[in-house]
């Protein structure tokens, strides 16, 4: 990284997004003096999903201009980078023809979901005047269900006979490298179209001319069917490090083919969703940092909803607790203590069983003995936590008075066993039901560990105060 | 799936995991029977992750045995899969020249990590032992700080010269086909290995035999530097839908490539850290579901004393408020309310911002405009629960008492304004102090939310009660 490092030489990741947008200025800049023949060739060498980067960071009025620039061929992948939301708004800007001529080139999977984003109507107009197989592509994947492998997968792989020689078949590669998504893993069929083994360019690059393709397949098998949830078909690549998975309809004949950087788009997804339900805000897939004010706001109440129902009680709970807090106001002090721990010893729980869940490490050890670990955990904690919360309530919140401060350390010892166990247990019995257990198991687990463990409190205390 | 469907016909991974336990079982079961060959056989067809996952299922006593049925050369990569504990035991039971065996033919980047586990006593041992080449080769990846690139890259790639010939460069891959990563992504570099330039084995095969490298060959070169962190090569990956980065020195020589699949462990691994540390749980990279109770608790104790303290800190405001409690009992009724909803708001900003950061999302709003943003939110969701909490104070918990009703509204419409501004500027005042956003920011916006939303709570009844 010497002298002139951009855009002729190479650019290292350090300054990547410092040069994503001085690229991004500086089109917009030579856009603004209608220098287009300087902004076409400051994207010459820049890669597309950077240019698509610049183009999002564009005024909208602007972004039309900037994206006729581009050769035709670097237009498409640019189109397939751009946010559905950007997609959305070109597409709208577009001449007929010049919608068409892009619609038409774009990989089947990246054109099945801009029709999911388009309005209705005008996805009826495109498909109509898609070519005959490329509409027929689109139709396929549209008759899936969002979010499995049939919607996700694509149509365009290259396939080969078990009688094929080691050069036929890269004949028939050289022939298709230009319309298919991949040309290293490659897909044996017989005459019905069922897979009946897999080979890679790198086997057929290494075997002699000669040998035939059947020789050489590998036949230990690995698919999805079209119906597979899409996290599942994530953790299947990644646990095979393949770089494609074959999809398969119910009779196993071959349907398509998903790649490993789709993979990459659907973790990050999906993570993204655990995150956020695990924060307490719904995702509905697209961009928090793109939607209204008025939808981000609505993707957070309904949780705040949940916990302002769950503290009502609590609250009935404490104020049914009147008499003992008139004669001990100074109960009152460790509240915020008993259900903030509570709350945070099952939230810790939870979020190693729901990880756990989805990455498939918990099953190394049964349910049970994950409860019973958490819950020992819990106790451990407690201990600790109810020790040191007795002596400082004792020293400095409530100073000489012992019962109080034995009240609240035992306290803290029952309500992170209830927290942990709780924490631990409900993602399991969610998961048996079906229910997504990041959603659902932070409201419950608030409820449940805030109503029972102020119970617990003010039970102790008339015990131990005899009140 | 017919008949029969397992081992010899294809597998679908709707029944994988119930398979992979079949195979654990029945391989249990064939060593406890001292059935060797039936043992065997049952390995035969299966994929080397689902062996490794076999084997970590077993007693460890029998591991072992089960790893020696395995040909040598499945050995290998079985062992590449296996969960760093299991390897490190099988390691302590192997005789002097299995180990060697083994270590020798790893790949230089699981053989780093392997190293990073093992005693430094059978390191240093085993290092002297290796082939020279390879003792080079994990030397120099053992020089890198671990979770950066130079670390976790691989030092055996092909590089081709510009001069070369298509079809030269077809011979070349077919010779080193077997000693190699991959060979999809090549590399050019100079007499001086300065990287030039990148091509792919699709280029290649598409190419005319008699065309240059250099004719051919794209020159816009993505790569990272050694000491780049693992996370941002995830990202430069995932954004160019690489299937292989090359990483260069400061010199900007070619030292190695790191390949999508290992791309798809660093994300899982970074994931699970993001979403431990907003659990408040601690993770060192390691299978919380393997470690031992102590270790698991001593994650999670941490965070619980920064609680605590917090906790310490509200309840001594509470307590200093008794006057006001003594006279408006019912004040306490709302406290696990205020600080509880608090959090939550809290939770919701950092949880968005923070994921934000990590997938790049976030900038394409500047800082100022999320926390703005966050703070209208807060206000909107602060009046709607205000609202709310006030009618159900009024009717439910503090019957007719109007005066308490309406200020715990108002605390409610403030703190979820204070939480919203907290929860997402903290993380990027932390980011730019070089501190990670995902473990600094909980511990801090709870106690500013906690502290400040109880003064908040006791000012405002002492203003509107008049005490």
């Amino acid at each position: 990284m010497t002298e002139n490092n951009y855009p002729s030489s190479p650019i290292s990741n350090f300054s990547r997004r410092e040069l994503r947008d001085l690229v991004r200025s500086q089109l917009q800049a030579l856009l603004e003096q209608q220098n287009l023949a300087g902004a076409k060739a400051l994207l010459v060498p820049v890669q597309p999903a950077d240019v698509a980067d610049a183009i999002e960071g564009l005024p909208e009025t602007i972004q039309v201009i900037a994206f006729r620039l581009l050769p035709k061929n670097e237009a498409i992948e640019v189109y397939e980078y751009l946010d559905s939301t950007v997609q959305k708004s070109l597409c709208e800007k577009f001449k007929r023809q010049e919608v068409l001529d892009i619609v038409d080139k774009m990989s089947p999977d990246d054109r099945a979901r801009l029709f999911d984003e388009l309005p209705a109507k005008i996805v009826r107009r495109l498909r109509a005047e898609l070519s005959p197989q490329e509409r027929e592509a689109t139709s396929l994947l549209l008759g899936y269900e969002s979010e499995t492998a049939g919607r996700i997968m694509t149509p365009e792989y290259i396939s080969l006979k078990e009688y094929f020689t080691v050069s036929q078949s890269l004949g028939e590669i050289r022939r298709k490298a230009n319309v298919t998504e991949t040309v290293y893993s490659l897909y044996v069929t017989d005459s019905q179209r069922h897979l009946t083994g897999i080979v890679s360019l790198r086997d057929l690059v290494v075997a002699e001319p000669e040998e035939t393709v059947g020789e050489i397949m590998g036949r230990d098998l690995v698919f999805v069917h079209t119906e597979t949830d899409r996290e599942e078909v994530a953790r299947v690549i990644q646990r095979y490090d393949f770089l494609a998975l074959p999809v398969v309809d119910r009779e196993q004949r071959l349907v398509g083919i998903i790649t490993v950087d789709d993979v990459l788009d659907i973790l990050e997804q999906e993570t993204t969703e655990d995150i956020y339900a695990l924060g307490g805000v719904q995702s509905d897939g697209d961009n928090y940092f793109q939607v209204g004010l008025f939808t981000a706001a609505r993707r957070r109440v309904v949780w705040l909803f949940v916990l302002l129902l769950t503290n009502t009680v609590t609250g009935s709970i404490i104020s049914a607790q009147e008499d003992i807090l008139q004669k001990v106001v100074a109960l009152a002090a460790f509240i915020p203590l008993l259900t903030g721990t509570g709350g945070n010893v099952g939230a810790q729980s939870s979020t190693v069983v729901i990880r756990g869940m989805n990455t498939d490490e918990i099953w190394k050890m049964g349910p049970i003995q994950v409860i019973v670990r958490e819950g020992l955990a819990g106790a451990l904690l407690g201990s600790i936590l109810g020790i040191l919360a007795t002596i400082w309530a004792y020293l400095f919140i409530v100073p000489g008075n012992f019962p109080v401060s034995i009240t609240v350390g035992v306290s803290l010892l029952a309500i992170a066993i209830l927290a942990s166990v709780a924490g631990s247990s409900l993602p399991f019995l969610f998961r048996s039901f079906g229910l997504d257990p990041a959603l659902m198991s932070a409201p419950f687990i608030t409820t449940a560990v805030d109503v029972l463990g102020v119970l617990i409190y003010f039970n102790l205390a008339r015990a131990i105060l005899q009140i």
